[in-house]
């Protein structure tokens, strides 16, 4: 079942984000990470993901970690959060049989590494112990080693970060088990027989308990061989396993708001909207050199900051701009704006196509390009320029196999071109906070007979 | 306090939605709702609001019942699901000192029927307990009647429907209390002192308490009197209350998956999405009338209803089709496609436009018209035909204010008409299933130099 890694090296998350370790927890996190990188001592870590469920209250027929979002299954967004975390070795994913080739697809399709497929069972805890016996029996074919600490966290959980699974793990190496947990967003209430309150939970005393979880091998191991078929079958907190048969209690840490389980059908509305506003957060301009035309640049520069994060402007021709653009690949930047001022072909846009496809930057989120050109009617006549522009719907079709957006801008004004190019590419935006930023919208292309007319 | 029914009267959402309700429930429905519409013998009902909070969870300044969903607040959102239950007499909201000029402002611009506003207090329960004494005062200048049987609710749940609010209201009427209850999406866990799992709950022997809740005044009113400081200091559960001071166990009801707490920010990007796709499921074509080109309507129909679930296209000039327009507003259609193939100008779309004004339709939604504008050039130069367009920008700039957003469409090619159309419709909804409708794009308006060069 082991796929190993495949051909190209996928694009990677910016770096491990973490924030809000602190005294102990920064301290044992460091030695962690410095024995990590240097490939020695390390705990070797391991991830299991229970992915069989059926997802039936979504109220879709496709199991939820295969919805897809922004077109790529919600599995592969958790896979990218766990597979950029450098030391956990292996991910183990339990999967069922229909969906073997399904999944194998996505692992391809997307290029994540360092994963193995096992039959899921019929339970979550079944599909669990599947994946545990993977890493625990030297099978002669498989390339997985027994870990000293493996991570347990669920497909539909596709915003974990690196923090917490660190905390997860350094706790469950020091208690034998540890779990994430979150406050309690409802208050909790046991029922009676007829179906009326039977009384109430204090609900600060308790919470609610989310993944990931981590535990010592041995023990998570010794516990799913002892625990009863009642236990695989409807038990549902492994946590819970680990204290009634391995008397390991585990520590437990307060997660972050991320954490949350893509459950019902609106949690795929979120998904899809943070990551949308994660990806349109950086915007990068590429300009086309010229003194007035660099103004533009920092206006438009200055205007976007106020509602983006990270915003980078290039000027001069791509040739001379290369270097610049391979970083802001390199930083994870999907939005670009590339003003073609001095050309009146696409000989600029083409060349960041280019760069783009070479980059593999499209392969996990798409990527949008606005083609900006300007209309100058005192030196070009409005047909000739139009024949130029019908390139852009060509050129889109194409990129578009290639999960990259393509949409062509023509701005009629050469005077306050900066005003108009911001008008524009706010409308381009969507309504509302650049949400609406990954669509396409082409050029509209005049039949041969009205420009000749 | 009492605001008092606003002028005009806003537009209601379609009738109640009474799904799920069977036997006896059935049966008791049926008996309060006749008893209701014939305005005798019916419990009186009114509801309470507690809308105080600061949303620290949100991690936003603003608190989250005024967040702005589609641009407007979302606690209008739950009042618009309160106020179209025609059975309930009065709904109280609990606001803060500080909020409560916003407050009445929402009211007035958004037309809400029915309510009034009382002082919040520093805690929920100290809220409810204002919102129930203002009910059961017999105050001078109050409207407010004490009702039979009061239904409390939260601002950040905007998503209730009728026929949950019936069933705990007609829970209370017979067993004193009642509330709507979930499964657990998490397990619940209850940690030991140092942080360890002391032990975990049996899930499937617990709930997760929802709201709405309903009381019979007398009982829930009475337990407010007589609670201590700390149950209105630290106290989360009003059931708990009933039961704790006046013995009243509550009947549960389950509720729908749509009863969820906006409490995170993506669960505003959640509650975004879900209006979004309300509203954008039901479109209308209206085209001016011609053989050919109801033809094109009818293909148009038929391609939109594989993704609507609710298509409509009237042909022939509006001052014909007028009727038909009117049915179609009443029935909350927010979404228009005026195709113009026999005028050149404007004269359809506006008259659209002001048939859309004088409805109010826009008041609680924004209203998507498209403008679709055919060139044939054989018959009108690009010029000519550019200039009547120009004046889009205008109209959609004017329009905009009364929330109606409008955009314009020009289509080159008089062959193949309705493909184009089509392509067109939906490069305008944006990136997938139409979610993207609601967006606003602008004709590019050509420089007057360049049309007369």
């Amino acid at each position: 079942m082991e796929l190993g890694p495949p051909g190209g090296a996928g694009p990677a998350e910016p770096g491990p984000r973490l924030r809000g370790l602190r005294g102990d927890d920064r301290a044992a996190s460091a030695a962690w990470l410095s024995e990590a990188s240097a490939g020695r001592r390390a705990p070797s870590v391991a991830a299991v993901l229970p992915a069989g469920g059926s997802g039936e209250r979504m109220g879709v027929p496709t199991p939820k970690q295969f919805c897809p979002v922004l077109e790529r299954p919600l599995i592969s967004y958790t896979l990218q959060a766990l597979e950029r975390v450098c030391w956990i070795k292996d991910i183990v994913v339990a999967v069922t049989g229909e969906n073997m080739e399904v999944m194998k697809g996505i692992v391809q399709r997307y290029q994540h590494k360092r994963i193995s497929l096992v039959e899921a069972g019929v339970t979550r805890h079944r599909s669990i112990f599947n994946g545990l016996k993977a890493l625990a029996e030297d099978q002669p074919n498989s390339k997985l080693c027994r870990p000293e600490v493996v991570i347990i966290h669920d497909a539909v959980r596709p915003f974990v970060e690196e923090d917490v699974l660190l905390k997860v793990a350094i706790a469950a190496k020091e208690h034998g088990a540890a779990g994430a947990i979150r406050p309690l967003v409802s208050t909790v209430i046991s029922p009676s027989a007829d179906g009326c309150l039977d009384h109430s939970l204090e609900r600060t005393s308790h919470r609610a308990s989310e993944m990931p979880q981590a535990f010592l091998f041995d023990v998570i191991y010794e516990a799913y061989q002892q625990c009863s078929d009642y236990d695989l079958e409807f038990g549902t907190e492994c946590l819970q396993l680990a204290l009634k048969y391995c008397h390991t209690k585990a520590k437990l840490v307060e997660g972050s708001p991320d954490l949350w389980k893509v459950t019902y059908k609106r949690d795929l509305y979120a998904a899809e909207s943070i990551i949308k506003e994660r990806i349109s957060q950086q915007i990068c301009i590429l300009m086309d050199a010229k003194e007035d035309e660099e103004h533009v640049g920092r206006c438009l520069e200055e205007m976007l900051k106020k509602e983006l994060n990270h915003v980078k402007v290039t000027s001069g021709a791509l040739c001379h701009a290369g270097r610049d653009l391979q970083q802001i690949i390199l930083e994870q930047c999907y939005n670009f704006v590339c003003v073609n001022v001095m050309t009146s072909d696409f000989e600029e846009t083409r060349k960041l196509l280019n760069a783009l496809e070479e980059s593999n930057l499209s392969i996990l989120y798409p990527v949008v390009v606005i083609s900006v050109h300007f209309l100058d009617y005192k030196l070009v006549p409005f047909g000739q320029k139009m024949e130029h522009l019908m390139q852009i719907k060509e050129f889109a079709k194409e990129v578009k196999k290639r999960n990259i957006l393509l949409c062509g801008l023509l701005i009629y004004y050469p005077q306050k071109l900066w005003e108009t190019l911001l008008t524009n590419i706010r409308i381009f935006t969507g309504w509302g906070h650049w949400k609406g930023l990954h669509q396409l919208v082409e050029l509209q292309k005049p039949s041969p007979g009205e420009l000749r007319g």
